[in-house]
């Protein structure tokens, strides 16, 4: 197909392809005349994930660029989930440069809490680090929350990575499981905080609501259909 | 205390604490003089909760204020705790606002599994947006994965949602539960995320690491103390 097909059917503008070339982000098409080329269903597959990296999960274009460079030339499941695991959104990433911390406060108990959980991790991956950051923010502000209260989340995340992998059965070649390794850990966290933002809010419901005339109602723990919680002022 | 010390304690310097002061998201302290003031323990416990709200969850002053606001004002746990969840970080947010969708795409698809679940929440909460919207480019790369492969992960962030709203047991006054449900739906979630992707890293290097000469290794499922997968290229 024409450059001016492949954007039409990735829904990214062709000023924006003629970049992605020019970064090897998206590999050169099929020269048919010294200034033209054609793509191929390739093109548009690998075009509809870096938008989906960029725009979605809000990745740097040269996060994007590791993680494609990875799925094309590392065989190497492990490795290339390894990139995917510690790619970070673009803002983090230069907000981590910046502050250039050698050891992250926190980073001890994240690491207890490793150990309590069996889990087999390098102790420099970033995950330590924003974990760490998150555990001495909550010793920071007095809310009684510690690594300890964070077992059973955590016992529950075991649990979901299980899924995770889980959804690289049944593929066929590498490149395919490599794409969907992609989508399933960097893609699925926005849905897994949006799932918990719903489920809380139903459970916030349940628990606190109160009726229109501002009475506590005490609601069934399950099942019962169509009540709904107060409006909320920031709708 | 003087401001200075405000300043030494909260590690929030003078001119980021006069600026809350004068954008209204601190109290005013207590005048002891024309230009003096002082500020007392809840100062400092409202100035580590608004420096962890911007600097460690993103949000925008604004959205930090109206959560502040709220927690002052509002004596329904359930309307705060809405709010709280509908937050988004400043990035996004302004994202949002600029993009305007009248009918966020695959969120149909979110109501789908919303009612599956049988949670009671509102249709316009935005985190039927938020997921709606990766429903829609999971659907856009062909990845297999749509609303009903969301589900076993939607049970297990159900049983997590029960969790954080058990975190609010035994707290004495509506403030402090407001406080606590403030840092267990924000704080908490790069937390599960890095949670998240220390589990992956483990069932990973289980599933697919190889040794050093890139052997295939078969490890086994749990407990092997000791191994420690391959570095990866982005350490």
């Amino acid at each position: 197909m024409k450059i001016s097909e492949l954007s039409r059917r990735s829904g990214v503008t062709i000023p924006t392809i003629k970049y992605y070339l020019r970064d090897g982000l998206l590999p050169p098409g099929h020269a048919t005349a010294a200034n033209q080329a054609v793509y191929d269903e390739d093109h548009l597959r690998r075009l509809r994930l870096i938008r989906t990296l960029i725009s979605v999960r809000h990745l740097s274009v040269s996060a994007t660029k590791e993680i494609l460079s990875a799925i094309t030339h590392e065989g190497d499941l492990h490795q290339i989930l390894g990139i995917v695991i510690n790619a970070r959104p673009a803002a983090l990433t230069a907000e981590e440069e910046q502050s250039q911390q050698p050891a992250p406060p926190g980073a001890a108990d994240a690491l207890r809490l490793v150990a309590e959980m069996g889990w087999d991790v390098e102790e420099k991956t970033s995950a330590i680090g924003e974990l760490g950051g998150v555990l001495a923010a909550l010793a920071d502000l007095g809310a009684g929350i510690d690594w300890r209260t964070l077992l059973p989340y955590a016992e529950l995340v075991d649990k979901m990575s299980k899924l995770d992998l889980e959804q690289l059965n049944g593929l066929s070649g590498p490149l395919e499981q490599a794409e969907r390794a992609v989508v399933v850990t960097v893609l699925l966290e926005p849905a897994l905080l949006a799932l918990r933002r719903l489920a809380q809010e139903d459970k916030s419901g349940r628990l606190f609501g109160t009726t229109a005339c501002g009475q506590e109602l005490a609601r069934p723990e399950e099942g019962e259909p169509g009540h709904h919680g107060p409006g909320r002022s920031s709708d």
